[in-house]
Formats: structure tokens, C-alpha cells, sequence
């Protein structure tokens, strides 16, 4: 019996995520159908998608530009909107691989519509957990990781009951800082920053990791992919970045994922769930030949926006949202040269310190919250502006 | 609802292994009752364990022993074989850890019997694994692991489909000569041979580990335990003994289990399975204050034990009862002080060179061949013993 192509939409089609996961569609041959494709600005890569990969459906930023796309897609290709996509019936799962709080309304239609949803865009669980995980339920749909660290947790906990977990550790790899002396952290670059020692990641998510904020984002999207609190989340430092993540159960027996560091494992475990399918698109890890591993305790002073986030989620309601929208106007600063790295902390902790909180929040105050945040973060950054020229 | 205590078995309750399983349940109170204890000549301990778990059932070595023993355990104790025990309807779990040849009689009984099996004799699947697994399958019966390499195969192939399994991946410590230099191996003692680096077992397991025959003999048992062909299990040094052992999928995911070195664990798992039962017997891991792990490739030239039993395990058939029968020879005229470390590898190859081999030997075939490679062995090591006395 050949078992029917799975159709796929693909949100971010362009990212960095997008395109490895065209990657593992392009070599598993027979096993996916293309039906849609969503990008941003780059509109000659999401031309030449859409020429290879012959979508049903495409949605790129500016409209005016649908013309070409259509035209390098073919003639049968529909343009539709991200929530047209997600609720169109030929799709069984969605790639939710944009970044950002863009993400969040396309995933719920997903999920409502009973769609698997494999989630990269790691602030729709850290604004909206709550509201997501309940639409998951309402569609009985799945919210599969695409993350490394949540995969390996995923992984680990298949054939496991979820009760019987102790802890979730997410290794951190310590981002492109590490050994910097905390003191010399208010002179690095963007370009430094840019430079992860072990993942070649979105610019978003590298800033992200240099400050551990990313890994505060993931404990949050763990509290609510496997319904853990977070006090029983930790995270652990594994330089070398072969451990994706740890389970530890209640009998003490611990559990663990490892494969050399590329997105397009965890990837293909989301595409092809339940299976495994035959065929390893990223390379074979090699224990003998890699390095020794090594693991360490965090520092928290080293890491402020790793303790902001840790606050926030253990906080809950619309804490994680302002978290989120503040740390993505403090990075587009930090990138644009405008503040310095140690100022996204500030930024953050300033706007979180402003914020009176609701503990249940509805979608719409969730979304309010998140303009609210991004003004108040501009203006902390742009008094902060000043400071970073004198440097 | 609380659940009827399983009841449970013990073969070699005064070896390491039984007493360890003895400690599991002491800590897991109410949730196992000792129906049955099986000893061999430490009369002492047998007595001491029977007053404290008062079981309906005994046996030990000599006989006429037996009187005090039943004093100790009380009124309604009474004796039985080995293979009655197995056959006993009380009787929810085997936990066979007799050493040798012995236990296999009593484990076939038992996995006949329907009874689920926790498995810490090697030598029964080393012997006889295709009239083991055989009998499994007849009684309807589970054959769970006990050993730390097994357990984490096992535990990493929970809600996994043994089709996509590439390969498993046994660690090895590399036993207490692993930093001695090839040259030297000839004059180590029996008493250098029993430090283990960091793993505390009874004498025989740690000469094998020494030799890394033991290891061979877990690539034999994990081809019967999963189903697997010799040539999908490897092994790698891990000094650490922290990373148990793995599992290789199909799409290049690798699951792993870990934990401190400490027996119970694997125990508490192959009793309280499917469940993990709350409450770590064993000590929890610690990764951060772990040192570092390694991971290296096995010099076969260093270990010829195990290239030994890596290829009578691929022979298949009779082959790996002769290893095992001569392996238990060379090791107690090691032990004895007859013959050297090194004499181990060569009383072994000679037997197996000397053995013409059966395909798919029925029981009887294999006892026989049992006693004769015991007897072949024996006129070997006597061969080298002078050689040894002159060194």
C-alpha cells in the first residue's frame, strides 16, 4: 500500500527554518505534497520555490509583487492569506515557521481546523500558550516541536507517561558569549553577536541565544508543550550543543537526545510523526570522533534575560507577551547599532517592571499587551540610545 | 484503587544483583511481595534475607541446609526447586540472577510458565538465546533486561518501532586495565582485576568487564533481547559509565539513556514496568557536576575477548556456549591464580577453534556442548598453567 503524500503549508517559507524544511521535503521524495507556501521579502527565493515546488497556494508581504509569483508557480496557484492556508483542507500539516507575534493567528486557525501543527515560531507559545494549547484541544489537533530541545524532549518522552516526569533539562549551548567576560559584554557587535559557536540559526535567534533569552522562550513554550510548571523545567549548559535536551523521570532514570546540531532532524521528526522515515537528511553523529561533552550549571548574572524569562513564565497571564514584544524591539536595536547588547536586558526589565499584568488574558488583550510593550520598549531603548553613541 | 503487590521471584538472591533487587523493593514498600528466594551458598545472608521477607518458597545449594533456612523464614515456608519456584502461579516476575549455566533451565520454565522474566544471568541468552526467545514467545512471556546496557536500549526503544532502529550502541567502561599498557596485561593480578573504575558488581562480571568479554556477551544477549543482527550492534568506550548506551534510528535521531552507575535502577525498571514507579531508589544524576563525558572507539587489538565473542556471536548457533563455557573456566583458573590475565583470550580461542559448531542446536545440544567446552577449557588453562607459574 503506498500511503498518500501528507500535504504541508509552509508559513516563513523563506527563513531560515522554511527552507530546511523544503530541504527535507526535496529528500524524502513521495512522502509530502507542497500545497502552500508563505513568505516575506524575499521574493526571488519564494519565486524559486514556488517554481519547484509547485504550491496550490501563496501569500508573500507585499501583494503587488503576487503577480511574478504566480507566474513562477504556475497557473493553477491560488493567492490566499496565512489563515486562508491554514484552513484549507488539502493541508494536514503547517510548518508555523515565522517569526514573531504574525505567527499567532494562523497557528489558531491550524489548530481549530484540526490541523498538526509544527511550531518553530517559538512567541506564539510564549505570548499565548494558554489560548494555543486550548485551540489544540478544540481541533484535537497537535502541536508538534520543531526546536531541537523540544524535540529531543518529545522524542524522549514517546511510549512515557507524562506523569511520570521529573524534570525537563534544556541544554543551552551558552550562545556566541560565553567566554566573554561579563564586564566586556556592553562593547560587543551585532556582527559578533551573529556568530553562534554550534547553530547556524535566524539573526533573531542568535541574538537571542547570546543572551539565553531564546532558551528563557523555550522553558516557557516547554511549560506548555508538555503541560510542566516551571519549576520543574531547568536549563543546563552543553557547549558542544550533541545533547538536545534531557528528561529525568521519577524513578530517576534520565533520558536523552543527541544528533549533531542541525534543525533538519528535529525537522523531518515533525513532518513524518508518528513514523520515523528512513533516510537521515541531517549528517550521522559520530560520538568517537566528537569531543567530549560537557555540561554546567548557568550562571543567572551572566544571563539576565535567562532570569527575566524564567520570572515571566513562572508569572504567567501577560507577562511572557511583554517579555516577547520587548525582547524583539531591544534586538532590532541591538542589530541596528542603536543600543548595546547589555541594554536588551535593560530594555526588557524595564518594560516587564512597567507592566500590571493580567493572570487569564483574552486573545485581544494579549495582542494590546503586545503594542503596548513595543512602544514602551522603543522608548526605553531610545533613552538608552544616547548611552550606547557615548560608548 | 490500590494495586495487589506483584509477586516476585528471586534466583540468586545473595549475589549482588539479588541483593540489590532485594534493596528496590524494600524501598518500594507495598508494591512487590518476595514469594520466592533462591540462593546458593551463603547460607547466612539467606537466612537473614528470608526473616525479613518471609517468602512462601526457598531454596538453597545444600539441602541439608535447609531446615535452618525454613526456621528462619517461618512455619509456612516451604522448599522448591528452582524450576518449581518458576512454575509457581504466585509468581508475577522472575528475577533471574544466578551466574552460569544454572539459571537457564529455570528461566525457560518460567518464560514457558507465561511469568514475566527480568533477566541479569548473560549466559542464559549468550548459551541459548534462540530457544529462550523461542520459549517467550510460547509462554506469551516479556523478557525485560537488568543489565545497565540493556535497560537503556530498552527504556530508548519505549513507543519506538524496532523496524527504524539503524543501530545499537553498547558502552563499555573498558574495565580495570583499560589505561594499562597492552604489554603489561600479562602480569596483572586477580586482585587488580577486581577494581572496577566505576561500576560495583560480583567478581565474575567484573574479570569479563576487565577482558571485555562481558561486553561481547551484552552484544549477544541485545542480538536476542531486540531482535537485531550482530552487525547493527556496536560498542564504544565510555570511561564514564554515565551514558548507559543508545539507540541509532533510521532518520539519524539517537536516544540515550543515562544515570550514576548504581544496578537498582535497571532493577527498579524491569520490575515496576510498564509504570516507573515514584521514588529513586538509586542516586539521581548530576550532569553539571559530572565531569566531562568521552566517548571512544574500541581497540580490538586490546580487547581480544571481545572480537571472540563479537564473532561467535555472528556464528551464531552452538558458538556462543562454547565462549561462555570456556570464558567461566579461564576466568576461575584466573581468579585461582593458575593461569594470567592474558591466558583468558587464549583458553577461550583454543575451545572455540577446537569446536566444530550446530547451526540451530536443540537444549540438549547446547548442554553438551557445555560440558565439553568446559572440559576442552580446562585441559587448556591446565596447558597453560606452568607457563603462567614461571612468569
Amino acid at each position: 500500500m503506498t500511503e498518500q503524500p501528507r500535504g504541508v503549508a509552509i508559513l516563513g517559507s523563506t527563513g531560515s527554518i522554511g527552507r530546511q524544511a523544503l530541504d527535507v521535503i526535496r529528500r524524502l521524495p513521495g512522502r509530502f505534497r507542497v500545497i502552500a507556501l508563505a513568505g516575506g521579502n524575499n521574493h526571488t527565493l519564494l519565486e524559486d520555490q514556488a517554481r519547484e515546488f509547485h504550491p496550490d497556494l501563496v501569500w508573500c508581504q507585499d501583494g503587488d509583487r503576487g503577480m511574478n509569483l504566480r507566474a513562477a508557480a504556475g497557473p493553477r496557484t491560488a493567492w490566499a492569506t496565512m489563515e486562508e492556508i491554514c484552513a484549507d483542507q488539502r493541508i494536514d500539516i503547517v510548518v508555523a515557521a515565522t517569526s514573531g507575534a504574525a505567527g499567532l493567528l494562523p497557528v489558531l486557525t491550524a489548530l481549530r481546523c484540526g490541523k498538526a501543527v509544527a511550531l518553530a515560531n517559538k512567541e506564539v507559545l510564549v505570548m499565548a500558550g494558554h489560548i494555543v494549547t486550548r485551540a489544540a484541544e478544540q481541533g484535537r489537533a497537535e502541536l508538534r516541536p520543531v526546536d531541537s530541545e523540544h524535540s529531543a524532549i518529545w522524542q524522549c518522552l514517546w511510549g512515557e507517561d507524562l506523569a511520570t516526569v521529573e524534570r525537563l533539562i534544556l541544554t543551552a549551548s551558552g550562545g556566541a558569549f560565553r567566554d566573554v567576560p561579563v564586564a566586556d559584554l556592553a562593547a560587543v557587535t551585532p556582527r559578533e553577536a551573529l556568530r553562534h559557536p554550534t547553530w547556524d540559526m535566524g539573526r533573531k535567534v542568535t541574538i537571542d541565544s547570546a543572551t539565553l533569552m531564546n532558551k528563557g522562550f523555550e522553558a516557557i513554550e516547554a511549560r506548555w508543550l508538555f503541560n510542566m510548571p516551571m519549576d520543574r523545567i531547568e536549563v543546563l549548559l552543553h557547549r558542544e550543543s550533541i545533547v538536545h535536551s534531557l528528561v529525568e523521570f521519577a524513578d530517576g532514570s534520565v533520558k536523552a537526545q543527541l544528533g549533531e546540531p542541525d534543525m533538519r532532524l528535529p525537522i523531518q521528526c515533525a513532518l513524518s510523526y508518528p513514523e520515523r522515515m528512513t533516510g537521515a537528511v541531517a549528517p550521522r553523529l559520530n560520538l568517537a570522533r566528537s569531543k567530549a561533552l560537557h555540561f554546567e550549571d548557568v550562571d543567572l548574572g551572566r544571563y539576565p534575560c535567562l532570569r527575566l524569562a524564567l520570572e515571566a513564565g513562572a508569572r504567567g497571564g501577560t507577562w511572557p507577551a511583554v517579555l516577547a514584544a520587548a525582547d524583539e524591539v531591544a534586538v532590532e536595536r541591538f542589530m541596528a547599532g542603536s543600543i548595546r547588547f547589555t541594554d536588551i536586558a535593560k530594555v526588557v526589565d524595564a518594560t516587564l517592571s512597567a507592566h500590571g499584568g493580567t493572570a487569564d488574558p483574552v486573545l485581544d488583550e494579549v495582542l494590546e499587551v503586545d503594542r503596548w510593550a513595543r512602544e514602551l520598549a522603543s522608548a526605553e531603548a531610545a533613552r538608552l540610545e544616547p548611552l550606547a553613541r557615548s560608548r
